[in-house]
Protein backbone atom coordinates (compact mmCIF):
# COMPACT_ATOMS: atom_id res chain seq x y z
CA UNK A 1 0.00 0.00 0.00
CA UNK A 2 1.30 3.71 -0.48
CA UNK A 3 0.63 5.83 2.28
CA UNK A 4 1.15 9.72 1.89
CA UNK A 5 1.66 11.67 5.22
CA UNK A 6 1.07 15.01 5.15
CA UNK A 7 2.81 16.26 8.53
CA UNK A 8 2.03 19.97 10.67
CA UNK A 9 4.44 20.50 13.57
CA UNK A 10 7.05 22.96 13.57
CA UNK A 11 9.40 21.24 15.79
CA UNK A 12 10.83 17.77 14.92
CA UNK A 13 12.14 17.33 19.08
CA UNK A 14 8.31 17.66 19.70
CA UNK A 15 5.86 14.47 20.58
CA UNK A 16 3.98 15.35 17.40
CA UNK A 17 7.81 14.74 15.68
CA UNK A 18 8.19 11.60 17.56
CA UNK A 19 4.77 10.24 16.60
CA UNK A 20 5.77 11.03 13.00
CA UNK A 21 8.86 8.83 13.10
CA UNK A 22 7.32 5.98 14.24
CA UNK A 23 4.34 6.02 12.12
CA UNK A 24 6.87 5.75 9.49
CA UNK A 25 8.77 3.03 10.58
CA UNK A 26 5.41 1.23 11.33
CA UNK A 27 4.16 1.19 8.12
CA UNK A 28 7.54 0.66 6.26
CA UNK A 29 8.26 -2.25 8.79
CA UNK A 30 4.76 -3.77 7.20
CA UNK A 31 6.34 -3.09 3.73
CA UNK A 32 4.29 0.18 2.69
CA UNK A 33 5.60 2.64 0.74
CA UNK A 34 5.45 5.72 2.33
CA UNK A 35 5.65 9.39 1.04
CA UNK A 36 6.30 12.33 4.17
CA UNK A 37 5.12 16.19 3.23
CA UNK A 38 6.73 17.50 6.11
CA UNK A 39 5.02 20.74 5.55
CA UNK A 40 7.26 23.49 8.10
CA UNK A 41 10.24 21.55 6.77
CA UNK A 42 9.16 21.98 3.30
CA UNK A 43 8.81 25.79 4.06
CA UNK A 44 5.11 25.18 2.62
CA UNK A 45 3.71 28.44 1.28
CA UNK A 46 0.35 28.74 2.84
CA UNK A 47 -1.64 31.15 1.28
CA UNK A 48 -3.66 30.89 -1.56
CA UNK A 49 -3.22 33.39 -4.42
CA UNK A 50 -2.68 34.88 -8.13
CA UNK A 51 0.99 32.99 -7.60
CA UNK A 52 -0.36 29.88 -7.63
CA UNK A 53 -1.49 30.14 -11.05
CA UNK A 54 0.86 30.70 -13.56
CA UNK A 55 0.64 32.49 -16.93
CA UNK A 56 -1.49 34.92 -15.77
CA UNK A 57 -2.39 38.49 -17.36
CA UNK A 58 -0.69 41.26 -15.80
CA UNK A 59 -2.39 43.20 -13.48
CA UNK A 60 -5.76 40.57 -14.80
CA UNK A 61 -8.77 40.52 -11.85
CA UNK A 62 -7.40 37.16 -9.74
CA UNK A 63 -10.08 34.29 -9.02
CA UNK A 64 -9.88 31.62 -6.07
CA UNK A 65 -11.46 29.22 -8.35
CA UNK A 66 -11.86 30.50 -11.95
CA UNK A 67 -7.51 30.61 -12.18
CA UNK A 68 -7.57 27.42 -10.27
CA UNK A 69 -9.52 25.96 -12.63
CA UNK A 70 -7.74 27.63 -15.85
CA UNK A 71 -4.39 26.65 -14.05
CA UNK A 72 -5.70 23.08 -13.24
CA UNK A 73 -6.60 22.17 -17.04
CA UNK A 74 -3.37 23.96 -18.58
CA UNK A 75 -0.82 22.21 -16.61
CA UNK A 76 -0.27 26.25 -15.34
CA UNK A 77 -0.28 25.55 -11.66
CA UNK A 78 2.82 26.10 -9.36
CA UNK A 79 4.96 23.18 -9.09
CA UNK A 80 4.84 22.32 -5.46
CA UNK A 81 0.69 22.53 -6.22
CA UNK A 82 1.40 19.77 -8.93
CA UNK A 83 3.81 17.65 -6.86
CA UNK A 84 1.30 17.31 -3.78
CA UNK A 85 -1.15 16.26 -6.38
CA UNK A 86 0.85 13.88 -7.44
CA UNK A 87 1.10 12.56 -4.69
CA UNK A 88 -2.53 12.27 -3.68
CA UNK A 89 -3.31 10.15 -6.61
CA UNK A 90 -0.01 7.97 -5.67
CA UNK A 91 -0.94 7.25 -2.43
CA UNK A 92 -3.86 4.39 -1.17
CA UNK A 93 -4.13 5.97 2.35
CA UNK A 94 -3.54 9.45 3.44
CA UNK A 95 -2.80 10.38 7.17
CA UNK A 96 -2.82 14.34 8.23
CA UNK A 97 -0.99 14.73 11.26
CA UNK A 98 -1.42 18.03 13.20
CA UNK A 99 -1.68 19.74 16.62
CA UNK A 100 -5.42 20.96 17.01
CA UNK A 101 -4.64 24.46 17.32
CA UNK A 102 -8.16 26.97 18.12
CA UNK A 103 -10.30 23.59 16.95
CA UNK A 104 -8.63 22.92 13.64
CA UNK A 105 -5.73 22.34 12.18
CA UNK A 106 -2.91 24.10 11.95
CA UNK A 107 -2.62 27.11 9.09
CA UNK A 108 0.12 25.49 7.13
CA UNK A 109 -1.85 22.59 6.66
CA UNK A 110 -4.82 24.71 5.81
CA UNK A 111 -3.22 25.98 2.97
CA UNK A 112 -2.19 23.01 1.71
CA UNK A 113 -5.88 21.75 1.46
CA UNK A 114 -6.46 25.40 -0.34
CA UNK A 115 -3.97 24.90 -3.23
CA UNK A 116 -3.51 21.31 -3.34
CA UNK A 117 -7.38 20.77 -3.90
CA UNK A 118 -7.42 22.52 -7.32
CA UNK A 119 -10.87 23.16 -9.15
CA UNK A 120 -11.07 20.23 -11.32
CA UNK A 121 -9.10 18.17 -9.16
CA UNK A 122 -10.92 18.10 -5.55
CA UNK A 123 -13.67 20.60 -6.66
CA UNK A 124 -15.79 21.09 -9.94
CA UNK A 125 -15.09 17.76 -10.70
CA UNK A 126 -17.98 15.97 -12.84
CA UNK A 127 -21.78 16.90 -14.32
CA UNK A 128 -24.32 19.29 -12.58
CA UNK A 129 -27.60 19.25 -13.67
CA UNK A 130 -30.79 18.54 -11.98
CA UNK A 131 -29.87 14.40 -10.97
CA UNK A 132 -26.28 15.22 -9.80
CA UNK A 133 -24.20 17.91 -7.99
CA UNK A 134 -20.69 17.07 -9.38
CA UNK A 135 -18.69 14.02 -8.07
CA UNK A 136 -18.27 14.75 -4.34
CA UNK A 137 -19.07 14.00 -0.70
CA UNK A 138 -18.50 10.62 -1.77
CA UNK A 139 -17.32 10.24 -5.06
CA UNK A 140 -14.17 12.31 -7.01
CA UNK A 141 -11.15 12.26 -7.93
CA UNK A 142 -10.05 10.68 -5.08
CA UNK A 143 -12.65 7.93 -4.46
CA UNK A 144 -11.31 4.52 -3.29
CA UNK A 145 -8.74 5.80 -1.51
CA UNK A 146 -8.74 6.37 2.72
CA UNK A 147 -8.14 8.81 4.75
CA UNK A 148 -7.19 8.94 8.62
CA UNK A 149 -6.65 11.93 10.80
CA UNK A 150 -3.47 11.86 13.71
CA UNK A 151 -4.64 14.19 16.14
CA UNK A 152 -3.10 15.55 19.19
CA UNK A 153 -5.04 18.59 22.06
CA UNK A 154 -3.66 20.02 25.16
CA UNK A 155 -7.05 19.48 26.52
CA UNK A 156 -8.68 16.82 28.63
CA UNK A 157 -10.98 14.46 27.04
CA UNK A 158 -13.50 15.37 29.03
CA UNK A 159 -13.43 18.98 27.76
CA UNK A 160 -14.36 17.29 24.45
CA UNK A 161 -16.72 14.48 25.24
CA UNK A 162 -20.53 15.30 24.21
CA UNK A 163 -21.30 17.61 27.12
CA UNK A 164 -17.52 18.95 26.85
CA UNK A 165 -17.17 23.21 27.13
CA UNK A 166 -15.06 22.66 23.72
CA UNK A 167 -17.83 21.05 21.93
CA UNK A 168 -17.20 16.86 20.65
CA UNK A 169 -14.10 16.15 18.99
CA UNK A 170 -16.21 14.65 16.66
CA UNK A 171 -18.24 17.48 15.58
CA UNK A 172 -15.02 20.16 15.67
CA UNK A 173 -13.49 17.42 13.14
CA UNK A 174 -16.44 17.49 10.73
CA UNK A 175 -15.85 19.69 8.65
CA UNK A 176 -12.09 18.32 8.05
CA UNK A 177 -13.63 14.48 7.69
CA UNK A 178 -16.69 15.12 5.80
CA UNK A 179 -15.78 18.53 4.07
CA UNK A 180 -12.17 17.92 3.12
CA UNK A 181 -12.05 14.37 3.11
CA UNK A 182 -14.95 12.75 2.28
CA UNK A 183 -15.94 15.72 -0.33
CA UNK A 184 -13.49 14.71 -3.21
CA UNK A 185 -14.03 11.20 -2.26
CA UNK A 186 -11.61 9.55 0.41
CA UNK A 187 -13.62 7.38 2.55
CA UNK A 188 -12.51 8.39 6.37
CA UNK A 189 -11.52 6.36 8.88
CA UNK A 190 -12.25 7.39 12.88
CA UNK A 191 -9.31 9.49 13.75
CA UNK A 192 -6.59 8.57 16.55
CA UNK A 193 -6.51 11.50 19.32
CA UNK A 194 -4.30 12.04 22.01
CA UNK A 195 -5.32 14.39 24.87
CA UNK A 196 -3.76 16.12 27.32
CA UNK A 197 -0.35 16.20 25.57
CA UNK A 198 0.90 18.49 28.40
CA UNK A 199 1.42 14.91 30.87
CA UNK A 200 3.08 12.08 28.43
CA UNK A 201 5.83 10.68 30.51
CA UNK A 202 7.52 7.37 28.95
CA UNK A 203 5.08 5.22 30.32
CA UNK A 204 1.93 6.82 28.39
CA UNK A 205 3.96 7.49 25.24
CA UNK A 206 4.66 3.57 25.11
CA UNK A 207 0.72 3.64 25.70
CA UNK A 208 0.07 5.51 22.89
CA UNK A 209 2.19 4.01 19.73
CA UNK A 210 0.87 0.74 21.03
CA UNK A 211 -2.86 1.96 20.31
CA UNK A 212 -1.49 4.38 17.16
CA UNK A 213 0.29 1.23 15.62
CA UNK A 214 -2.80 -1.41 15.97
CA UNK A 215 -4.80 1.59 13.86
CA UNK A 216 -1.86 1.75 11.51
CA UNK A 217 -1.89 -2.08 11.23
CA UNK A 218 -5.46 -1.98 10.37
CA UNK A 219 -5.64 0.81 7.97
CA UNK A 220 -7.01 -1.20 5.03
CA UNK A 221 -9.51 -3.27 7.31
CA UNK A 222 -11.03 -0.23 9.62
CA UNK A 223 -14.52 0.08 8.81
CA UNK A 224 -14.71 4.12 7.46
CA UNK A 225 -17.11 6.68 9.21
CA UNK A 226 -20.39 5.93 7.09
CA UNK A 227 -20.89 9.72 6.09
CA UNK A 228 -24.01 9.29 3.39
CA UNK A 229 -22.90 9.78 -0.23
CA UNK A 230 -24.60 13.01 -2.11
CA UNK A 231 -25.68 11.41 -5.26
CA UNK A 232 -27.12 8.14 -3.92
CA UNK A 233 -30.82 9.39 -3.33
CA UNK A 234 -30.49 10.72 -0.30
CA UNK A 235 -30.35 14.52 -0.77
CA UNK A 236 -32.69 16.43 -2.88
CA UNK A 237 -30.58 18.20 -5.83
CA UNK A 238 -30.13 21.13 -6.06
CA UNK A 239 -31.05 21.76 -2.61
CA UNK A 240 -28.80 19.28 -1.01
CA UNK A 241 -31.56 18.83 2.43
CA UNK A 242 -31.78 15.70 3.51
CA UNK A 243 -35.14 14.25 1.66
CA UNK A 244 -37.47 14.40 4.54
CA UNK A 245 -37.93 10.77 4.57
CA UNK A 246 -34.03 10.43 5.22
CA UNK A 247 -33.04 10.89 8.92
CA UNK A 248 -36.57 12.30 10.18
CA UNK A 249 -35.91 14.94 12.85
CA UNK A 250 -32.76 15.09 12.89
CA UNK A 251 -30.61 18.05 11.63
CA UNK A 252 -27.30 19.12 11.96
CA UNK A 253 -23.69 17.14 11.34
CA UNK A 254 -24.94 13.79 12.90
CA UNK A 255 -27.80 13.34 9.99
CA UNK A 256 -25.59 13.08 7.56
CA UNK A 257 -24.45 9.82 8.94
CA UNK A 258 -25.92 6.34 7.99
CA UNK B 1 -16.04 53.25 18.90
CA UNK B 2 -12.83 51.34 17.56
CA UNK B 3 -13.43 49.10 15.32
CA UNK B 4 -10.38 46.65 13.90
CA UNK B 5 -10.95 44.97 10.85
CA UNK B 6 -9.32 41.70 10.20
CA UNK B 7 -9.62 41.13 6.36
CA UNK B 8 -8.37 38.02 4.42
CA UNK B 9 -8.90 37.66 0.39
CA UNK B 10 -6.21 38.03 -2.26
CA UNK B 11 -8.22 40.24 -4.92
CA UNK B 12 -9.13 43.46 -3.91
CA UNK B 13 -11.03 43.73 -6.85
CA UNK B 14 -13.45 40.96 -5.49
CA UNK B 15 -16.59 40.76 -3.91
CA UNK B 16 -14.71 40.66 -0.55
CA UNK B 17 -12.77 43.43 -1.14
CA UNK B 18 -15.93 45.57 -2.20
CA UNK B 19 -17.78 44.63 0.83
CA UNK B 20 -14.54 45.42 2.80
CA UNK B 21 -14.24 49.43 1.16
CA UNK B 22 -17.90 49.40 1.85
CA UNK B 23 -17.26 48.38 5.65
CA UNK B 24 -14.68 51.01 5.87
CA UNK B 25 -16.58 53.99 5.02
CA UNK B 26 -20.21 53.06 6.35
CA UNK B 27 -18.20 52.86 10.01
CA UNK B 28 -16.11 56.57 9.13
CA UNK B 29 -19.70 58.09 8.16
CA UNK B 30 -20.82 56.95 11.36
CA UNK B 31 -18.15 58.44 13.46
CA UNK B 32 -16.18 55.31 14.58
CA UNK B 33 -12.12 54.66 14.19
CA UNK B 34 -11.60 52.27 11.92
CA UNK B 35 -8.20 50.09 11.54
CA UNK B 36 -7.77 47.26 8.97
CA UNK B 37 -5.36 44.16 8.85
CA UNK B 38 -5.54 43.95 5.38
CA UNK B 39 -3.70 40.04 5.75
CA UNK B 40 -2.60 39.90 1.96
CA UNK B 41 -1.71 42.91 1.10
CA UNK B 42 0.68 42.97 4.69
CA UNK B 43 1.95 39.07 3.42
CA UNK B 44 0.68 38.24 6.50
CA UNK B 45 3.19 35.53 7.67
CA UNK B 46 0.79 32.50 7.98
CA UNK B 47 2.92 29.50 10.03
CA UNK B 48 3.60 30.02 13.51
CA UNK B 49 6.81 29.10 14.39
CA UNK B 50 10.18 29.32 16.35
CA UNK B 51 10.76 32.64 14.33
CA UNK B 52 7.96 34.13 16.06
CA UNK B 53 9.51 33.82 19.45
CA UNK B 54 13.04 36.43 19.61
CA UNK B 55 16.09 35.60 21.23
CA UNK B 56 15.76 31.57 21.43
CA UNK B 57 19.06 29.67 22.15
CA UNK B 58 20.08 28.22 19.26
CA UNK B 59 19.13 24.79 18.50
CA UNK B 60 16.54 24.97 21.55
CA UNK B 61 13.66 22.70 20.98
CA UNK B 62 10.48 24.77 20.17
CA UNK B 63 7.66 24.46 22.24
CA UNK B 64 4.62 26.81 20.60
CA UNK B 65 3.17 27.26 23.76
CA UNK B 66 5.84 27.54 26.22
CA UNK B 67 7.99 29.82 23.78
CA UNK B 68 4.97 31.95 22.92
CA UNK B 69 4.48 32.53 26.41
CA UNK B 70 8.11 33.42 27.49
CA UNK B 71 8.12 35.65 24.33
CA UNK B 72 4.78 37.39 25.59
CA UNK B 73 5.92 37.77 28.96
CA UNK B 74 9.41 39.31 28.10
CA UNK B 75 8.61 41.75 25.44
CA UNK B 76 10.32 39.48 22.83
CA UNK B 77 7.01 38.28 20.27
CA UNK B 78 8.21 39.35 16.67
CA UNK B 79 7.04 42.65 15.71
CA UNK B 80 4.47 41.78 13.92
CA UNK B 81 2.51 39.78 16.32
CA UNK B 82 3.11 42.65 19.16
CA UNK B 83 1.47 45.29 16.55
CA UNK B 84 -1.95 42.94 15.76
CA UNK B 85 -2.14 42.95 19.76
CA UNK B 86 -2.29 46.28 20.15
CA UNK B 87 -4.81 46.89 17.67
CA UNK B 88 -6.56 44.25 19.44
CA UNK B 89 -6.40 45.83 22.84
CA UNK B 90 -7.29 49.22 21.02
CA UNK B 91 -10.47 48.03 19.28
CA UNK B 92 -14.08 47.93 20.66
CA UNK B 93 -15.29 45.76 18.43
CA UNK B 94 -13.40 42.77 16.13
CA UNK B 95 -14.85 42.30 12.60
CA UNK B 96 -13.21 39.44 10.65
CA UNK B 97 -13.79 38.84 7.30
CA UNK B 98 -13.56 36.54 4.71
CA UNK B 99 -14.72 33.94 2.19
CA UNK B 100 -15.43 29.97 3.61
CA UNK B 101 -12.87 27.97 2.19
CA UNK B 102 -13.47 24.46 2.60
CA UNK B 103 -15.82 25.33 5.47
CA UNK B 104 -13.38 27.39 7.67
CA UNK B 105 -11.32 30.53 7.27
CA UNK B 106 -8.39 31.01 5.13
CA UNK B 107 -5.11 30.05 6.01
CA UNK B 108 -3.65 33.68 5.88
CA UNK B 109 -6.19 34.23 8.54
CA UNK B 110 -6.12 31.23 10.38
CA UNK B 111 -2.28 31.98 10.79
CA UNK B 112 -3.05 35.51 11.99
CA UNK B 113 -5.31 33.95 15.10
CA UNK B 114 -2.15 31.44 16.46
CA UNK B 115 0.32 33.44 16.09
CA UNK B 116 -1.51 36.86 17.45
CA UNK B 117 -3.35 34.81 20.14
CA UNK B 118 0.07 34.41 22.52
CA UNK B 119 0.02 32.68 25.79
CA UNK B 120 -1.06 35.28 28.15
CA UNK B 121 -2.54 37.18 25.77
CA UNK B 122 -5.45 34.80 24.37
CA UNK B 123 -4.93 31.84 26.92
CA UNK B 124 -3.21 30.83 29.54
CA UNK B 125 -5.23 33.75 30.95
CA UNK B 126 -6.24 33.93 34.85
CA UNK B 127 -6.00 31.44 38.06
CA UNK B 128 -5.98 27.52 37.32
CA UNK B 129 -7.97 25.86 40.61
CA UNK B 130 -10.50 24.14 41.62
CA UNK B 131 -13.02 26.63 40.95
CA UNK B 132 -11.48 28.32 38.03
CA UNK B 133 -10.30 27.22 34.34
CA UNK B 134 -8.05 30.31 33.58
CA UNK B 135 -10.33 33.66 32.56
CA UNK B 136 -11.90 32.19 28.94
CA UNK B 137 -15.04 31.64 27.84
CA UNK B 138 -16.92 35.23 28.55
CA UNK B 139 -13.67 36.14 30.61
CA UNK B 140 -10.20 36.97 29.30
CA UNK B 141 -7.86 40.14 27.82
CA UNK B 142 -10.44 40.87 25.07
CA UNK B 143 -13.37 40.36 27.65
CA UNK B 144 -16.26 43.65 27.51
CA UNK B 145 -15.12 43.91 23.80
CA UNK B 146 -17.61 42.80 20.43
CA UNK B 147 -16.58 40.61 17.77
CA UNK B 148 -18.65 39.85 14.10
CA UNK B 149 -18.06 37.44 11.31
CA UNK B 150 -18.50 38.92 7.70
CA UNK B 151 -18.35 35.72 5.91
CA UNK B 152 -19.14 34.84 1.97
CA UNK B 153 -19.96 31.08 0.81
CA UNK B 154 -20.29 30.31 -2.74
CA UNK B 155 -22.81 27.65 -2.00
CA UNK B 156 -26.05 28.11 -1.18
CA UNK B 157 -28.21 28.89 1.84
CA UNK B 158 -29.79 25.91 1.44
CA UNK B 159 -26.66 23.42 1.33
CA UNK B 160 -25.95 25.11 5.03
CA UNK B 161 -29.24 24.72 6.51
CA UNK B 162 -30.40 22.23 9.05
CA UNK B 163 -30.68 19.29 7.18
CA UNK B 164 -28.53 20.73 4.37
CA UNK B 165 -25.49 18.88 3.40
CA UNK B 166 -22.68 20.77 4.49
CA UNK B 167 -23.40 21.27 7.64
CA UNK B 168 -25.28 23.90 9.31
CA UNK B 169 -23.68 27.37 9.08
CA UNK B 170 -24.27 27.94 12.30
CA UNK B 171 -22.36 24.42 13.31
CA UNK B 172 -19.64 25.43 11.12
CA UNK B 173 -18.98 28.62 12.42
CA UNK B 174 -18.74 27.22 16.14
CA UNK B 175 -15.54 26.41 16.53
CA UNK B 176 -14.54 30.18 15.21
CA UNK B 177 -17.12 31.87 17.42
CA UNK B 178 -16.74 29.88 20.52
CA UNK B 179 -13.45 28.58 20.29
CA UNK B 180 -11.52 31.36 18.96
CA UNK B 181 -13.87 34.67 19.95
CA UNK B 182 -15.76 33.45 23.08
CA UNK B 183 -12.52 32.07 24.31
CA UNK B 184 -10.63 35.29 25.12
CA UNK B 185 -13.54 37.46 26.53
CA UNK B 186 -15.30 38.29 23.46
CA UNK B 187 -18.99 38.91 22.76
CA UNK B 188 -19.94 37.56 19.52
CA UNK B 189 -22.74 38.90 17.24
CA UNK B 190 -24.89 36.97 15.00
CA UNK B 191 -22.62 36.76 11.80
CA UNK B 192 -23.08 38.27 8.29
CA UNK B 193 -23.18 35.75 5.93
CA UNK B 194 -23.55 36.16 2.08
CA UNK B 195 -24.30 32.73 -0.21
CA UNK B 196 -23.94 31.81 -3.59
CA UNK B 197 -21.38 34.55 -4.41
CA UNK B 198 -20.85 33.30 -8.48
CA UNK B 199 -24.24 35.03 -8.90
CA UNK B 200 -24.32 38.40 -7.37
CA UNK B 201 -25.42 41.60 -9.95
CA UNK B 202 -25.80 44.97 -9.06
CA UNK B 203 -29.25 44.86 -7.63
CA UNK B 204 -28.15 41.72 -5.37
CA UNK B 205 -24.94 43.52 -4.59
CA UNK B 206 -27.21 46.89 -3.66
CA UNK B 207 -29.42 44.67 -1.30
CA UNK B 208 -26.08 43.13 0.52
CA UNK B 209 -24.75 46.29 1.25
CA UNK B 210 -27.75 47.95 2.47
CA UNK B 211 -28.55 44.69 5.12
CA UNK B 212 -24.52 44.44 5.85
CA UNK B 213 -25.12 48.26 6.21
CA UNK B 214 -27.99 48.38 8.97
CA UNK B 215 -25.63 45.30 10.59
CA UNK B 216 -22.80 47.62 10.82
CA UNK B 217 -25.34 50.68 11.94
CA UNK B 218 -26.30 48.25 15.10
CA UNK B 219 -23.18 46.36 16.15
CA UNK B 220 -23.43 48.39 19.82
CA UNK B 221 -26.96 47.29 20.14
CA UNK B 222 -27.11 43.33 18.55
CA UNK B 223 -27.78 41.04 21.22
CA UNK B 224 -24.57 38.49 21.43
CA UNK B 225 -25.02 34.71 20.97
CA UNK B 226 -25.78 33.56 24.07
CA UNK B 227 -22.83 31.11 25.14
CA UNK B 228 -22.85 29.98 28.50
CA UNK B 229 -19.52 31.13 30.33
CA UNK B 230 -16.94 28.79 31.76
CA UNK B 231 -16.86 29.97 35.35
CA UNK B 232 -20.41 31.19 35.87
CA UNK B 233 -21.56 27.73 37.54
CA UNK B 234 -22.52 25.86 34.39
CA UNK B 235 -19.17 23.64 34.32
CA UNK B 236 -17.58 21.34 36.59
CA UNK B 237 -14.49 21.83 36.89
CA UNK B 238 -12.05 20.82 36.16
CA UNK B 239 -13.92 18.19 33.58
CA UNK B 240 -15.53 21.16 32.40
CA UNK B 241 -18.45 19.18 31.66
CA UNK B 242 -22.54 20.74 31.72
CA UNK B 243 -23.95 20.30 35.25
CA UNK B 244 -26.30 17.00 34.75
CA UNK B 245 -29.38 20.41 36.04
CA UNK B 246 -28.05 22.18 32.88
CA UNK B 247 -29.22 21.65 29.45
CA UNK B 248 -30.64 17.73 30.48
CA UNK B 249 -30.33 15.80 27.63
CA UNK B 250 -28.84 18.16 25.11
CA UNK B 251 -25.48 17.63 24.14
CA UNK B 252 -23.07 18.86 21.42
CA UNK B 253 -22.54 22.35 20.03
CA UNK B 254 -25.77 23.74 20.90
CA UNK B 255 -25.48 23.10 24.82
CA UNK B 256 -23.72 25.61 24.94
CA UNK B 257 -26.08 28.09 24.35
CA UNK B 258 -28.00 29.21 27.03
Amino acid sequence: MNVLLVYAHPEPRSLNGSLKDFTIKRLQAAGHAVQVSDLYAMNWKAPLDADDSLGRADNSRFDPSLDSKRAFEEGLQSADIAREQEKLLWADTLLLQFPLWWFSMPAILKGWVERVYAYGFAYGVGEHSDARWGDRYGEGTLAGKRAMLIVSAGGWESHYGPRGINGPMDDLLFPIHHGILYYPGFDVLPPFVIYRTGRIDEARFARICEELGQRLDQLQQTAPIAFRPQNAGAYRIPELTLHPDVATDQQGFAAHLM
